[in-house]
């Protein structure tokens, strides 16, 4: 898996969310270390994969990052998020795939965790695996269970800071606002420091009728113009939205910015349907937490509560803008059961130019 | 205190929030029995009031109705919902006022209750006030603490189905979006049910930059042709939501309901910022809780979550809706200080004709 | 694995837990449906194995239960809880293992869970599988993963009302306060009602020194009289604590009774270590949950809070006589490295006469 | 109100609870810095009070500390909880009254910050009042509402470091046990550390016959003996349970060392009824958060949770023994209606001979 350099995203299209500045590459890998890589399983009706998210480029159980969760909707079965809420950190990569390969990839993941650290289970506890996921069967054999434990480690190992977008990895066969969705990134420099909010969705939610392009009904416009009007399909899609800061926040402040995820996805459209399994984890990389402490107090940088508004602002933004791109990078997929989803890069040009170009874009 | 027949609201302007219908008064009192009543008190720096919610026309305290609570954002002072959230009952009707005058009114409201109810504190336990808050100061002298206890059985009182909007009662003296915000409030029917969803805000918050009106940028457009841009303010505001039903749901369930109002506030063009205190209350008036039950067991009506997606679209787009009522029935204010909040009335006429009328409005 | 009618459980040695009387078989199976079942995997350093604890007889997908979890202390990787939370029901047998192994029985109980039917990831959604674990690498060799995902289907089908206690199953290798821990159950009868709680747990927790028996310090008599004191371990352990009932508790209710949890393990002499995974599971086999309704509105029994008193005294004692059951069924065991964990079996006759017979036993 | 020497506590009677050493004081004011005050309101039917917990003996609005709080069980209508969660942290003194006082004493907390704070409301944002409550109706006057907010003050004015226990403050009312509860206090040393964990509760919850002292069921033996035995009454009581430390604890940290309450409380009997309103505040003096920060970065002691052990078997005992001081410290009173709660002393000398005297005491 390679990054596609001609990936258009949704600026490239000249739209722009929000009006704070991104990072150099606009991915949550702006955040220094973060990395991100796939394994794609894309043949006939299998349409799945998985993504690995690397919160830095060391051993994350033996440094291991303030994180934090937050719940939108909790029809899901992301796990791993018991842990972090009681001790505020994640000690493994993130991993995300489809529903029923939860079990199968955190069976993986502690595999690669015990075959990178010799003393868990043995000299010390064990571990906390994370794996999140959304339902790709509509266009995935998802009962097949397709994705292998060995997958875990190749996505891992596959982790870059250029990565691919779209209908890849674990975003291969999912489905947003009746379109393509996937995996997509931006991310948002935080007004006046040189600090970082970078996200990645995992996009997998919502109707057709409900898209909002920065506030136009954009799927209300696809709708009107398709000739043959489909049946109309409920929301039970599923969001991951993961977000990263190089900002010392500590594990109650990343939880504040996990809940602003919330307006980014309402601003695409979303209404959070019932169906849903929208979850949040955010993670600084500011202050590593050791697996086997030296002393019991030790020094560290904290971040007023008093200056986080404009990180709950890039916060919105960034999620906005990653569920934008996860559409617009995704290509059209015939998968399952001749079931076909199209990409939001078919209709976008010929919409571009209904837009009302207001100071927001 | 009388509703105003000439209060303009958002869709008088030919602005249309979302798909579902509304109810009859396209307010909180569409869901039957629920009363709003307001003492408004308005004298120069003195820019404050109540507003009580009534959530049926009986005695709570012996007929309790279903609810729950969510926190969007705790930078915030309301009171009683920890029993809320253990019992998921409301025994009182809810209360709103500025920040500094919640213990006021929590003791009027208390007083209010031991009248009513012989037995509170004698032959039974104590009753639980609900109060919500938001922080008038900007407008109001609120360290003089003008609120008095009294004006809790004078809000009651008044309570009716039909009442005022905008600059009154706890919304006398709110700012939203650097505009005059108060009281809003709308509904929705429920799809294929007679069902109906109800709001009130109390609005308070936001930046004029941000404001959203149906998805456009209406905050940027009232910036760029003010002559003097003032000094940007910080987003010290907050949102007292308060949802309601006739559907029979239970306190999971209103709680996922609650959870929704960030929809509508998010499309509004908040950012929830770090000083407010968003908070929302849902209650449903279906299943009445004894405080005296006669037997352990009864039977009750409940609604299978699996219907809950028009419910939940329903939530968003009244909350959206009442927050774009509550700043458009509202009349520009000076007070405190010779500080002023414009009505976005002053605006609206102007920019109506720059909306582009897609199939949203 | 049979049922044995040897295994001496606390009440055998004349100690009684609390005032409330048991059911008839004194476990968690007096709860009409619910059924046990193990797979123990015991050879040399293998010390390990999967409890399938089964809400009721039929189809748990079609015929969901009222669920609620509560985390005492979350170091610990139990799934499913997320969607437990947001929908208050359990859909799956509940699985018990050791930590490493959470991923494997998950991918089992998916594969048990898509073989039993058919629609899953195909016309319905997919399914929410819960799996609970505690760390049994002291007599176990974690690192080696023996636990497979066929034990799964194998643990369920073997379920039945009069299970094994002690070091079997999932507590094959578990220590309790430096003893052998392991599976224990128990039930009471709530007052004034033909009504039942039982209780199951996986204990593996604790330190020698702590260790209470009816309130008597039985841990610190332990070490007083045992000739070498061994090196002081830290309580890295967890417990798991299933709760269930035929009364018709809400989700609500049910997270309110598996709060009790805590009255009974703190009497047992847990300080509810840093390292250890807490977590409580309680359910109602009450009200079942279809999942394909064929209605949105029901008629459903409820319980009133105000009767809930015996209902939490009824919880704390059943957790409380549970974890003493689970350390006196448990046989001495010696595992991985020549570990050993010897059982209360070898101690409770000597100390049994040094206890003071007062009213409470 | 002065400090009586001769107020003879738990361990005057040679019951030691637990095993960690205590402070100098045994009081939560070991913690350097805290300071206790009470108002006592005795005569007659009112039998009610004030009691103010200062964390520090500077400007709490200016320099806040780290808190954090936990809902046992939220029977109850403690205020101010919500921006504690949200932000972590505690800005006024800790106000504890009668139930339907909370008001009033808001009011009048809000009152005293005022005066002391010229900007609030004015420059700067308003303030959190954090007022703890229980239900004194038993023996007082409760609807009188006899506290005024004057005695918000006064409380905080008389603070000190060696102040009374028993049937003083928000004590003077209360009931334990079927006893005379009220104000206790206790603390710990935290193993090999000079930190302290100090401890004060308002005790007023529990049935006679459920008693227990460091394992005993003395609540049962006084039961026995007493020649008339009283119609039984439920538990309608509640517990406020105030943890402070000089350990760098962040808000996190603090909830875990909060949610430890519930052992000691469940240690002297409870099983945490369904009427008891049972909250624990939990705070740290280390490190002060300033209301107008000069950087948005500063470095700050933190605590590795891997030591918590001792921090959490310290907050165990502190509780227990500060719930059995209250009732050991409070003399018998008769108040509304003849209504007597007769003390612990009354009994405790009898029972000690019956005490077996283990390694635990």
């Amino acid at each position: 898996m390679m990054t596609n350099p001609n990936q258009k995203r949704i600026r490239d299209y000249g739209i722009m969310i929000g009006t704070l500045p991104t990072g150099p590459l606009n991915r949550i890998s702006d955040v220094s270390g973060v990395k991100v890589g796939h394994v794609t399983l894309r043949q006939g009706s299998v349409q799945t994969g998985v993504t690995a998210i690397l919160p830095h480029g060391g051993n994350c159980f033996k440094e291991k990052v303030a994180a934090s969760s937050y719940v939108i909707n909790g029809f899901g079965k992301t796990i791993g998020t018991i842990q972090i809420e009681e001790l505020g950190t994640i000690e493994t990569p993130i991993l995300l795939t489809n529903t029923l390969s939860v079990g199968t990839v955190a069976e993986g993941l502690v595999n690669y965790m015990l075959q990178e650290n010799e003393e868990i289970g043995l000299t010390t506890g064990t571990v906390n695996a994370v794996v999140a996921e959304c339902n790709d069967g509509y266009l995935n054999d998802i009962r097949g269970l397709h994705v292998k434990k060995e997958h875990v480690r190749e996505a891992i190992t596959q982790a870059k800071a250029e990565f691919e977008e779209g209908a890849v990895g674990a975003g291969t066969g999912m489905s947003c606002f009746g379109l393509k969705g996937g995996i997509g990134s931006a991310s948002r420099r935080v007004e006046h420091e040189d600090y970082m909010i970078g996200c990645l969705v995992l996009s997998n939610f919502g109707q057709k009728e409900d898209l909002l392009l920065a506030g136009q009904p954009i799927g209300q416009w696809i709708l009107e113009e398709e000739e043959e009007r489909g049946e109309q399909e409920s929301d039970k899609g599923s969001i991951i939205i993961v977000l990263a800061t190089d900002l010392p926040l500590s594990d109650r402040q990343l939880k504040r910015v996990a809940k602003r995820a919330t307006v980014g996805l309402s601003r695409t459209g979303s209404y959070i349907g019932h169906g849903s399994g929208d979850i949040v984890i955010a993670f600084s990389t500011a202050n590593k937490v050791p697996h086997s402490p030296s002393v019991a107090i030790s020094q560290q940088s904290v971040f007023h509560d008093h200056y986080l508004d404009s990180v709950f602002r890039a916060a919105g933004e960034a999620v906005e803008e990653s569920i934008l791109n996860s559409m617009v990078t995704a290509t059209t997929i015939i998968g399952r059961d001749g079931h076909q989803r199209k990409s939001l890069q078919e209709y976008l040009p010929t919409y571009v130019s209904k837009f009302r170009y207001s100071s927001l874009f």
